[in-house]
């Protein structure tokens, strides 16, 4: 079945190795546990409620605290890099990113990719692959579900190229594809002291801005054992020796560490946005190297009701990050040009006890 | 229920903002687990066989490991800190702090905190909180208990002050009141080789001084990690960029931090001092930042039984730890003045089986 | 039954303290469970089906995820380091480990040595103790066994010496002697896609090479935190104040940890080699500092059948890591000395379904 003679290493996927259609299962199943949540609880810090405690999440309706939605994120999305962006030139976006189902500490996750669309470059010596990504349970339902799309080098520049499809993508999920990964809630049952914040749903509305005040300096151990956790191979965040020599000079942090630290940095203001139930794009604007502080601010861009539910609220916000730059100001565009000091533009959707 | 036009960040409380007998109940409840246990293992390295060995633990009485006594105090700590001390200019200190009862992994710790003493300073720009502070579990027990002051800024200088009201403390938990988290042990099933020493209470005497030899040197990874993991959000901690401006120039290192080291540098010479049962009081001399080496060593205050118990006894304990400086010679004080390599001296119980 | 006048830290022993056939009981038992596995990850990022996949694990015929074998052996070896290497002044080397029962999460590991061997240097100053080690679960089945040579300083030149003795130990683990802590292993059930290699057993084949192609550059607080894990105390991994006056001028980095970065390394390559079975020895060829970044490369020393199986074969592997220096070219000796570059010359077992 395999062929003794060649290389048993593996180089990734070049662009031309992709087919529209195809459907990748990724290595490595991996079984998320309560110690995974303690080593999320320690890089980041999040003081969220329904994630922090048993009794609390019980209290609500959940089987017990939930793991952090980012967690199962970078879980499922550390399975898809050896296939997918082993060979990146760069990660262009994401989108229509749902979450499904609540996700325990115990649960094994899998995931599998489509690709639905591909696009080569003018230059052909890249070509943008765009994929479905899920994530699964051991149930095989799904957990998590989002688009994503990136720049990949093709080993060949003669190989040929097939015809050019870029798949359609909502701009926003819709209000009534949220929720699915929480369970419906007890509202009496959530105590505001306790989650640390008297504002709920609707206390929140479109056009506020909230400076989440505070700032968190990374270390090279932090996110370098965050990644190994997520077992997202990507070269870039562990190999100083080449990166010495590569495009920065440095180690480059995994996109997703920012978002963490600025979910986290956000409960300061959004305490009681327990659980993210979709996002809707995100875009790394700068990179992030170790010794930088991150701080994060956000926008709601939209409320929403979610059919048929009277629990729960959605909040869209944007979330900022920057890099060494408080922002009580509020730093975003200048114009089309980013404010120099943002690194990370979220859009997303956040639950929140009505 | 709340403004929704109020600022949704917290700014903490300010002197003016505590009354006397005010109740505070603080957020994020959270369920400690043994993911926590071996994030404090690895962060610390204690060696005590009864909170390393669910077997070593139950042949004794426990119903499993105990979680680390210090975990559990810095867990319930670090719920204080956004309400009691966010706005402190310094942590004054400490006392009548008792364990209460084991703690399992599992359990889901919430904390309260009483004021129980206000006085304004003479410059009425600050003033000291005295508090006392409970940990509870979910069955609504108390786990921990202790007292603390701060110094604690005023938002506004001209705002009135209550009448002083200092409460009183003892200098020293009494041994009637240590043990209430240790079980009855059976001293015939503490097999010494295994827990790593031969002394047990009798063989130690006040007086006694013991070089716990070895020194740890600290990372700035490590100092988050660990108060992350506590949801401690003491920003002095975290935040480069504005320490970089700050007094020392550079993040401080929780004060706990020093505490858990010496803890477990301490178990070279009192290997069998499996539980700390009180903390009399605590005073961080001297700030630490990452790069230092923390080195430790103890003198025995005082021993004595506990009323009706004849499992264990114990000792009272002076650790001093130091940074940078090996301590052979027992460096403590010249006249009032602490050796300046000092930077801890704590006052505590500690249990040994008879 | 102690003398409580004595100093009650623990020197450690000198070589004149050991005795042929005497048995150390090492102090501390450890239960290990699935925070110790998580963090492991974190530190190491392995992508080892068997162990990140309870229901992967299950399919094939484990209770659940096994521990990494690697995470067992250091927490036994951990325990060892007080008694028998604290005064050492070189590991010299070990031999004939095997694994012999896969460790689950939670159970609790022991570790007892036997001295097998005694021989004073010519210099007197110091001489060669010879131990095998035993970790044992709660069970008392012994889980692994390993030979182990160190020189230990004596304490007084002029202690007398008993007579030499130096044990046989075999080069390499018989193949029939593979195995006690695989079950038997239904490979229908082993998914080739989820594991991430189509290569099994049967695809390998003596003298061929793998570059394992990445690099993982290692923090000072990644190393410590891993032998904090462990229990290990030897000091010059964690004092760096004793250290810059020392040989290096700095902490040195437990000689485990460059196995433990290696094998995970190895898993490009070397997917399916699911279980180290038996390490037949090892060379820490040079030292490995933080900042240092690790690369690997394999060499097929041989394969074999496990009599009785058909379910697993085994391959014997020569793994060799470097620091700065990638392995395309397969850096290792010239003549009798190494390549300056290498710091790890593994020889061991590991395990493939065929």
């Amino acid at each position: 079945m395999s062929d003794p003679s060649a290389p048993k290493t593996s180089p990734g996927n070049f662009f031309e190795d992709f087919r529209l259609g195809q459907q990748i299962h990724h290595a490595t199943p991996r079984t998320v546990g309560s110690g995974d949540a303690a080593l999320y609880q320690g890089l980041f810090g999040p003081r969220f409620a329904v994630q922090s405690s048993d009794v609390f999440a019980k209290g609500l309706g959940y089987a017990r605290a939930p793991l952090d939605d980012l967690l199962v994120f970078h879980v499922v999305f550390g399975k898809t890099v050896p296939d997918i962006s082993l060979n990146a030139v760069a990660n262009l976006g994401y989108a229509d990113c749902r979450f499904l189902k609540p996700v325990y500490p115990g649960a094994t996750l899998n995931a599998v990719s489509e690709v639905t669309g591909l696009r080569e470059n003018s230059n052909r010596k890249s070509g943008i692959v765009y994929v479905r990504s899920r994530g699964f349970d051991a149930t095989g339902e799904p957990v998590l579900d989002y688009a994503r799309w990136v720049m990949v080098r093709k080993r060949d520049e003669a190989a040929p190229a097939p015809p050019a499809k870029v798949p359609e993508l909502p701009k926003a999920v819709e209000p009534a594809q949220l929720g699915a990964a929480c369970p419906p809630i007890d509202g009496k049952a959530y105590d505001n002291v306790l989650a640390g914040s008297p504002y709920r749903f609707g206390d929140y509305h479109a056009g506020e801005r909230i400076d989440h005040v505070d700032g968190i300096t990374v270390e090279e151990a932090e996110h370098m054992i965050a990644t190994r956790l997520y077992q997202n191979t990507a070269r870039i965040h562990f190999n100083q020796f080449a990166e010495s020599q590569g495009r920065f000079g440095r180690r480059l942090i995994y996109g997703g560490h920012a978002i963490s630290l600025a979910r986290a940095l956000s409960f300061n203001g959004l305490a009681n946005a327990f659980h993210v139930a979709a996002i809707n794009g995100g875009r790394h604007v700068a990179p992030l190297f170790a010794g930088g502080t991150v701080f994060a601010w956000s926008e709601v861009l939209a409320t929403a009701e979610l059919p048929g539910r009277r629990d729960v609220g959605a909040l869209r916000l944007r979330t900022v990050a920057t890099k060494d730059r408080p922002c009580p100001d509020f730093p975003y565009k200048d114009g089309d040009e980013y404010d120099p000091a943002v690194i990370l533009d979220l859009d997303y959707w956040v639950l929140m006890p009505r």
